[in-house]
């Protein structure tokens, strides 16, 4: 296979676990966090601030490229990595998280999802066969299955059906899967129904992906369901195949994430966040519009490597944000995606040193998800 | 004196000189073109991407961070090159030309001019003394004597009023001038008057500046004009000494300036018309945004060292642009910046090595103002 997880170290407390991910652009350490590039870009930074901050995978979204500039033209260019310059791993997501967010304006049919592009009103289809064709024109190291994203609340009926169709679409989404070098992983869905996450684990997982993502969760439930229902679900996932929890990249998530046996995390958070001021530090998040910077000659958060507290201060940052320059919004970037990325590795070196439950609960203690 | 000019070579048939002007931040070599720092910033790049491209000096506007963060805030941070960790040559202007712009809403006296700010609408003062001041607690390298720039067209009479006033105004700046280990120039104005441009040279030489500007030019009047007031000028000033136009930036003007002597220039004009997704190349300036660079895999310009150029292409950074990606307005302003910045370095070699004649015939009959 083209994706090969291999495990290093395991926490017998609980399931979390350190290992490597080989892929075909190179071996990244997990459990990791994977920077999101929405548009061929991590929104602010380059490939070169993505590398020095210690980013392995980032992650692409079809839905987006699909429409603007189009697969065809990332293809022609040499693919997303290539297009966007960026030669460590490339994870896509099938669009189908985007596509259904689309509500009313969508219809949902066997065969795939029609709906009307953002940009231009155009009509516009997404199958299991285009995104997989759209994905491999991207070139991206591992592929997403094209699958539906339930809601939440949702009803017991129509969460299986759309489990059931998921499963159904990942067959398809396989036999579309014709590059060879490239991996694909399947998406266990189920909603909030243990049952039905029972049953989507076993389908999903019977079938040749090179690893599994657990999709559906963070979509608005409380925490203690998601930790929950995630729980419920890897202990139905192989331990040789990389599991990946999708949308999910707050800290106290990533570590309860970790907690239950997850290896890959991607969320908007760190990035969206700082476009509003906001820089993430172990204590929760502060607000660095916030008066009392002002005079602040010192950096985000003492001790911090990032390119950004090595080089400015809360100060500066601040007068950056309120001056409304586009500097502000790169550095507080680099911090959040710095400081998550690092989290990362700090919880990777604790599994592997034996120290993971010291880490989640001294970490726990401090952290509030209030800004100050 | 603290800022001294050294003459390494000159073009014979023109007034095109090449030199290094030593400050307290180091020696820089000119001809010299410097990046406007508006608001402690150069807008969307960080100090080190300013020094990869080999900015020596950049400008920073009093008038601007007078207002927002304050002057003295800025003191309290160990001055403007610690505030915003640029650690080569600052020069700031002495916010006249911002305050003057300001039209109807400020009122000019012969002890200083009276405006309101435009963040918050508070009465605020500007005088050669609080110009002076505020210059100090910024700790630029350069700081400029507070003037008034004065508009064109203007009457005779105004612009000699005008001339004179801004003589008395430059007694008192060296007199407020308080700093030894920092350096102050002159600015000569005159309008479009041949007669005032004399005399303000002769009277804004006569004073102990380290350096002259020659102010008021590039204000709408037309481009053979400007050059003829220009050359004007530069006769009644010394050779000891270096010559700054202000708010001068296109390559034909700085070709031009050059060849009248002139040594350093500054003009937000590469940086803002990046950010509208111009690119200026030798032959002009490309709209990047234009469809014909759709599916153009080239970088912007053949041969250009540029961080974008060695790692980016016209496609990609049209993407980058219709997508409404920061990531666009940086990188477009690295190219511009350093294209211009390159331009200067080209031109003084050509000036050392006896070529500058040649340089100027074969640039400016390869460029058009014109986009495409």
């Amino acid at each position: 296979m083209v994706i090969n997880y291999e495990l290093i170290a395991q926490d017998p407390a609980t399931g979390a676990r350190a290992g490597l991910l080989h892929t075909p652009h190179g071996t990244f350490k997990t459990p990791m966090f994977m920077p999101v590039g929405t548009q061929a870009t991590v929104k602010t930074v380059t490939p070169d601030e993505l590398e020095e901050m210690g980013a392995q995978i980032i992650l692409g979204n079809t839905y987006h490229l699909f429409l603007r500039p189009g697969t065809e033209l990332i293809a022609e260019a040499g693919g997303l990595h290539d297009f966007m310059n960026w030669h460590k791993g490339i994870l896509t997501d099938s669009g189908g998280f985007q596509v259904f967010s689309l509500g009313d304006t969508r219809k949902i049919k066997e065969e795939g999802v029609y709906f009307r592009s953002i940009l231009d009103g155009s009509k516009q289809f997404l199958s299991p066969e285009v995104a997989t064709r759209a994905q491999e024109e991207l070139g991206s190291d591992i592929a997403m299955a094209f699958d539906e994203c339930i809601p939440y609340p949702a009803e017991y009926d129509y969460a299986k059906k759309s489990t059931e169709r998921t499963t159904r679409w990942a067959e398809r989404c396989l036999k579309a899967h014709t590059r060879k070098d490239r991996g694909m992983f399947g998406i266990i869905q189920g909603g909030m129904y243990k049952d039905l996450r029972k049953q989507s684990a076993a389908e999903i997982t019977s079938l040749p992906f090179d690893g599994f993502a657990i999709g559906g969760l963070s979509v608005g439930e409380p925490h203690d369901l998601m930790y929950e229902i995630l729980e419920h679900t890897t202990q139905y996932m192989p331990v040789n195949k990389a599991r990946y929890l999708m949308g999910v990249g707050t800290p106290d998530c990533l570590v309860e994430g970790v907690a239950r046996g997850v290896d890959m995390f991607d969320c908007v958070f760190p990035t969206r966040v700082a476009r509003n001021g906001m820089a993430m530090v172990h204590s929760g998040r502060m607000n660095m519009k916030n008066k009392q910077y002002e005079r602040d000659f010192t950096p985000i958060e003492e001790g911090c490597q990032c390119y950004t507290c090595r080089h400015f201060t809360r100060a500066y940052i601040r007068h950056l944000y309120k001056a409304e320059e586009l500097l502000a919004f790169r550095l507080i970037t680099i911090h959040n995606l710095f400081f998550l990325l690092q989290f990362m590795r700090d919880m990777r070196q604790a599994i592997i040193d034996g120290n993971f439950g010291d880490f989640r609960e001294s970490f726990m203690a401090g952290y509030s998800a209030r800004a100050k």
